[in-house]
């Protein structure tokens, strides 16, 4: 008896509620998003949604977590890691910033520190999640750092763990002026003064 | 015939409305601020908040327009206006917005910076405002930072528009990532940062 085939490239309905999650939530924050909005988007019934989470807090988590993922894995595929040098790693990482600026602003802005401004006071779990996402990135960073602080500037006062959180706020607050402005490179620029911050510390 | 006297310290309804919609709109976003929660904060009815405005979008935007006043207000009376170097004003601007990181995130963090991350694609208006309110302020240092750029760094290559807006960046981002991990000690190493970058730009 034949059996039924099943695609490995459909997406599953709880993968394709993630998906319209991250890009509801960019464009128009977590509150504004509803359940029904997200069940439209991904096509999926309501009761698909409450079989896959128990609520949309729990969708929220569950987007910051797979946000983290999907971003790690997409920046330890990216080429700058292939340089020997951690100082041009580091350069690289920035500039690779500045290059995926590309397409409309829910497509490049970053979905966690868009829900943190909402969530932070009342939804500690999703919170938790989005602090992970930041921090967890800035983590990778922060061995490059390290690496280039003690090739390049030893004695500097600075941490490497605040430089590399540094990077974040830097490239968080230029979402926030792009959306304002409508315009990439407000991003674009300040992207480029973190760069010449990072040359003048190492002197490169 | 005695008239009845006003209470010159007595706060119009209005007045009343517009900081209970900047104490909520910075704790859990401008979404989630209901009319109904704007009345029962400000303490008046319901009758009143639409007597003063014809919907919660235009007190959105009346929101970030006092936002604007206010802030510009409170920057221009601080005391570092008063060095006569403008780099000393620039850097004491800096070291002001740090000093000014206390108490609790919804006392210090940006009324428009959380907003804007709701209502740049849904709400043109309100976000328009927002961008008057961030852009403008950055337009104040832009001059003393031109004045600085002329005096210790005249050939260098960037703008001191996008300085100024850079300066913005990093204030916002690091609110972002103070309300992530809860640690206002996040947002002050991120401006510490950006004091460095300002001292090696001039060289001071």
């Amino acid at each position: 008896m034949a059996r039924p085939i099943s695609n490995p490239d459909k997406k599953s309905s709880r993968e394709l509620l993630l998906e319209a999650a991250t890009k509801l939530i960019r464009s128009k924050g977590y509150t504004s998003t509803t359940v029904d909005d997200l069940c439209e988007a991904a096509g999926v019934s309501k009761g698909t949604f409450f079989h896959n989470f128990t609520s949309k807090e729990d969708l929220g988590v569950a987007a910051a977590n797979r946000w983290a993922q999907v971003t790690s894995e997409f920046f330890r595929l990216a080429p700058y890691h292939l340089n020997k040098d951690p100082l041009d790693r580091i350069l690289g990482y920035v500039r690779f910033r500045k290059e995926i600026l590309n397409g409309e602003l829910p497509e490049f802005t970053c979905l966690v520190g868009t829900m943190i401004q909402e969530v932070y006071q009342s939804h500690p779990e999703i919170n938790k999640a989005c602090f992970n996402s930041i921090f967890g990135h800035a983590e990778v960073l922060e061995s490059d750092l390290s690496e280039a602080k003690k090739l390049y500037s030893p004695k500097a006062s600075w941490t490497s763990s605040s430089l590399a959180l540094h990077t974040q706020a830097v490239i968080q607050g230029s979402f926030i002026l792009a959306k304002a402005s409508g315009d990439i490179r407000t991003a674009a620029e300040s992207i480029d003064h973190l760069e010449n911050y990072l040359r003048l510390l190492f002197k490169s």
